[in-house]
């Protein structure tokens, strides 16, 4: 039983899979969000989309740096986690327009006060406010704040968007085909429109690292952020304190930062820049893909049929990933299915588009390049090379 | 310090409020829900709304009948009380159609397997098709559910809808003036599209009545279903199992029916009813409240401007709130602040129209009368008259 089993997880949520299978499963069975007719207004050119996600378990590293250092503004960032994860997956449809978002947050009173509900909130707004600078308009309409201390044992920060979009403009992602080239967006640096350095991680696979990279103190000190039926050789077995610092190269040059910004660097969204390629370059993109749950593997449920994703040319492993990689003690292969790697996101296009693709993205200060290429296979398939190794899924 | 303060929750919010506070509070300031503008579709005729909430602590309540009896099928009315405490706050507003619907479901995956995610879900199908036999279409588009053991104990289950809904078919509460009589419909019984009993307990209070009814066993035998730092002296320390049976008079005369019941019953959606009321008795419909956290208390909330609310002729409590009340030794001030005491629904309305919305609930086996009225006053207050009080609030 892997690490991730034994806590709980499931990088692939096997069961929970089979347990939505009975539901509509929209109009587009490849799209990366479900998307359904448009209920709402009866328009035939137009789709409805209802996509929820959440912050998941980062909200406990927030919780630890926060009880740790005082530092209120972490939760902001936890706030743009629950909007980004939400936001990029809509963009992966097409949609990055005409948005509707709703909070769901689950408190433990006794352990969260009101002026954390407050800084999520704020943290919210400013980030939709950071979005509208960027021609990205997303309307914030409130949402439910439980307090449920015997369900939650800290805080859950959820959200759901609500969108409305016309079919001309989707992304089904339909159209990949053998001949396709990837181009990846790298997750980490500072984009034009980040205040500070950003890890690359996003807000899945946080059981795992937080795990993995702190030390066993934080079970004594904080009983409060683990399940305790958890076997003790899985509950924060790592090496580090959110505080240490380490020593490592950004776009910047050399810059020591603590293990808790690492790991808690807000979810990058790429709304502004993928608002500029739907608008410039709509008829070459392919297929989009949000490597989120399932990491570089992600890809593969996407596949509108039996072909082959080779993924020869990622960036270089960002360093959080390398940081947690060496605490976890974890292979590449597992590293792949969890973790983003490097980049976010991804777009299937044509090998001339690409360099129009990354040229926009470089506008950003998001590094960008062809990571990879689709080619014929008689089954729907993944193959990752890493300097050392090739990794086969399928 | 009250018991449901030292639970760490408040019926009335006032951390909760406090923080959204600074959020656009939509059109209309004392409507039920908050209404937009229709941002999706730029209709100025249109309003647009998101709404959340969830089951709360009574997925609690779920969990330890199931555990208990290994009956799975209690896991499907906590989806219905997701969606129908979503669905009648909707219904406040005038809207009972058009409505998406996205699930968010956090759940503890080491105590709470794939199955009892299946009956939630197959409980939302089955509850959104029992609806539109009743001409109610609502969308489930599906939604996220998310393993996260470290943050929540057992399981978390919410919901958000979204509408789209003509402004001239809203109910704001701006309407409701001096001279208006409030027609009360009751939450228990047994309405014509339920299939047994109803307790009239809705998805509010659960936390109080949980730990109010059930006895100290519970705590040693289910460590996972509380915040461990609440004191001993306000958790699980009442008389009962959720086994014991209670006799007790239904409206089909002397019924056994067991404490586990009684606190499970899955909220009572008043849709049907709603639809037909909204559809035929529209304009003289002034205000709609649905007494959920707040309980009787909850329509001080929404009047439009300084009045006094007297409710004289309440429903003789059911059942199931005597048992609470009897268990937690409350006064009646406080039970009618936290729960709905006998009608979850209250329309204002004049007093000629009141007989057409009391037969009209008649059809749906729903018992229904004028509760109370509304009078002039200086500033906002609300007087209830019990049999032996009257207890005033402002």
């Amino acid at each position: 039983m892997s690490l991730y089993t034994k806590r709980g997880v499931s990088a692939q949520k096997e069961e929970v899979h089979a347990a939505v299978r009975q539901l509509d499963q929209g109009l587009y069975p490849h799209a990366f969000c479900k998307m359904y007719p448009d209920y709402l207004s009866g328009d035939k050119d137009f789709i409805n989309v209802m996509h929820a996600d959440g912050a998941g378990t980062k909200s406990i590293l927030a919780y630890l740096a926060w009880k740790e250092t005082g530092d209120l503004d972490v939760w902001k960032g936890i706030a743009q986690d629950a909007i980004a994860m939400n936001l990029d997956d809509l963009l992966c449809a097409g949609i990055y327009q005409n948005i509707l978002f709703s909070s769901t947050i689950d408190r433990n009173k006794s352990k969260i006060p009101g002026e954390v509900l407050e800084k999520i909130i704020t943290g919210s707004r400013e980030f939709f406010a950071l979005l509208e600078t960027h021609g990205i308009h997303i309307q914030f309409l409130g949402g439910e704040t439980a307090d449920v201390g015997d369900v939650v044992r800290t805080i859950a920060v959820n959200g759901t968007m609500s969108a409305r979009w016309p079919k001309s403009k989707i992304i089904t992602n339909e159209k990949i085909k053998p001949g396709h080239v990837i181009v990846g967006f790298a997750s980490d640096g500072q984009s034009s429109y980040e205040q500070s350095y950003n890890s690359g991680i996003g807000s899945n696979g946080l059981t795992s690292a937080r795990h993995d990279v702190l030390k066993k103190d934080y079970a004594k000190n904080y009983p409060e952020t683990f399940e305790h039926s958890l076997e003790n050789e899985v509950v924060y077995i790592g090496k580090n304190s959110l505080s240490d610092i380490v020593e490592m190269t950004t776009p910047k040059g050399k810059e020591k930062i603590s293990v808790g910004k690492l790991l808690l660097s807000p979810t990058r969204t790429y709304a502004p820049l993928m608002k500029l390629l739907l608008e410039q370059y709509f008829e070459n993109i392919y297929g989009v893909i949000h490597c989120s749950g399932g990491g570089q593997t992600k890809c593969l449920k996407y596949l509108p049929g039996p072909m082959k994703i080779i993924k020869d040319h990622l960036f270089e492993t960002p360093y959080v990933f390398q940081l947690i990689q060496k605490n976890a003690g974890a292979d590449n292969k597992e590293m792949m299915q969890v973790f983003n790697m490097g980049h976010r996101l991804e777009i299937f296009t044509n090998e001339k588009s690409a360099q129009d693709l990354i040229a926009a993205s470089n506008q950003f200060n998001i590094p960008a390049r062809i990571i990879g290429r689709v080619e014929a296979h008689h089954k729907k398939s993944l193959e990752i090379h890493t300097p050392s190794e090739k990794i086969l899924y399928s």
